[in-house]
């Protein structure tokens, strides 16, 4: 066997198992439900993995290890300091648009793993943290304001991962308008009587 | 036996509830674990409830009756649309930080109850969505600005609710510093040169 299939239907297994844990919780789930969920025996699931909790270890840090990538990416075409948090936040709710189970796990299974699982995600989380932190930092020096960016950072990130609450994707609201439009508000506030994306429509 | 001295027993096993349920999550927990925890026997909490749907129930209604009730009574005040708004974040943030459990519940079980119980929240949860898309709506009638009213309600209730991922209500930044920093932000956004709240510290 290559590690090609064996990482392909990992993620398999993964992208499943995070839509379980999303609609059961991680605590009730049993190996037996992913094995129904996948369609794979028990011995076959314990063939990639040791058990439950790794499964969320590697739902949690995949997803981490990739957002963080791809932000750094966006951000790296920025052209100015408004530009790059514009940059982050289009990328951070389009990622989060496609893994809204991911998304929940993150969220409401924060703090079941335990131990090295436990602080190798925290570890990835504050990386996250400080990265936008720095860029809404940024933004502030350049345009004289005096935020709190500890504050502002959690309560974009508030902002943007509440959506797993009440946005549908596939509705008529499409990711890179919802982007545009908390852009917008964080940016300039509800008050500013212009956005440039009113005339988006929808 | 009065109802007085039955109404606040439920109170304090409400309140316990919320806690269990907050750590430990609905679905696993058990009457015997809120017979413990509130340190009744099983035969005393079911004198006051029925079993643990009925107390996932009475702390989200009592909940959402108590924060729609709040925030009516702190807007009536407003002097302004902006007043008004900044009535309700100052209200819904002081709420929730004396309950972060209830809010980490409201969250994660909003999908726990089943039936007419579900319906009941679900109404109350509208009407309160509704109070302050009113809001927004009305602050960007006087701005002439031109947001969408849905998303920008939902944007500051991920922005205010978030916070039971972070923050620490008996840390350095009181509920009311932080409710300010949270109405400056959503109001005139990260750009805006100088927010009222700056020279507070903190």
């Amino acid at each position: 066997m290559t590690s090609a299939p064996f990482d392909e239907r990992l993620e398999q297994i993964l992208a499943t198992t995070a839509k379980v844990f999303a609609a059961k919780g991680f605590h009730p789930t049993t190996m037996r439900d992913l094995s129904r969920a996948t369609g794979m025996s028990l011995a076959g699931l314990y063939h990639y993995i040791p058990g439950k909790e790794e499964l969320l270890y590697l739902i949690q840090e995949r997803c981490f290890q990739r957002v963080i990538a791809g932000a750094a990416s966006a951000v790296s075409l920025g052209t100015s300091a408004d530009d790059r948090l514009e940059r982050f936040i289009r990328h951070h709710v389009a990622f989060f648009a496609r893994h809204m189970s991911e998304m929940k796990v993150l969220s409401h299974e924060a703090n079941s793993l335990t131990g090295k699982r436990l602080a190798d995600i925290n570890a990835l989380k504050r990386r996250y943290f400080e990265m936008l932190r720095g860029l809404t930092s940024d933004v502030e020096s350049d345009h004289a304001a005096h935020h709190d960016p500890h504050v502002a950072a959690y309560a974009l990130f508030g902002m943007m991962n509440w959506i797993y609450n009440w946005y549908n994707p596939a509705g008529p609201l499409p990711p890179e308008a919802l982007a545009e439009r908390f852009a917008q508000l964080f940016m300039f506030g509800l008050t500013s009587p212009a956005p440039s994306t009113a005339s988006h429509g929808g």
